[in-house]
């Protein structure tokens, strides 16, 4: 095989299901960045351009399938009140990036040694 | 953190990039592996339920991002005439089995080390 000067690239998308369904995925952990960032679900679904509706229903089913709530929502205010991120959602976050960036190594040494 | 009865799960999806576009993931693979069964490119197109054109263009993107060509035309007939996997085809499907096992097992690995 002729190898020649093509240089090939092996990407790799990580994302964490839970029984049945998606849990965790780098879309919902930049909603969860948002969220801290911003101070609540409103906020994080502005700067990600989606509907309050989407973030929160996100929200609700992450918060659903984490042993502990991911989000803790502050009551009322207009737009929904607040929200930040419980400690079980920042260890989420950073298991979520752990994996990523260990899967991520693993296929970038897997490329040394693909001949296509 | 309560990890409880939760079962969580690493999941991968794995693609190879040639320069600056996408050379080969499942979908692909899966066309080659059509274009074999079926012994057309045509066949393969319906098998997936896809245009011609369509599978046409992803044969013609692989062929020019391979250093030899994976499939091979066979001019004439009804329908774009026959096309068949080339030695150069054949090793690009073992890899992407290949890597894509390796990380799979990789990922499965770190399941067992998940806490969520």
């Amino acid at each position: 095989m002729d190898t020649s000067r093509k240089q090939y690239k092996v990407n790799v998308r990580v994302w964490i299901t839970e029984a049945d369904g998606h849990f965790l995925g780098l879309g919902r952990v930049r909603l969860l960045e948002n969220i801290r960032k911003t101070g609540s679900i409103t906020g994080a679904a502005k700067e990600m351009k989606m509907s309050y509706r989407q973030a929160w229903q996100m929200v609700e089913d992450m918060n659903k399938r984490s042993a502990t709530p991911m989000v803790e929502k502050i009551l009322g205010g207009k737009g929904g009140g607040g929200a930040k991120i419980t400690a079980a959602g920042e260890h989420a976050i950073g298991e979520y990036y752990r994996i990523e960036t260990l899967i991520n190594q693993f296929a970038d040494e897997l490329n040394k040694e693909v001949k296509l």
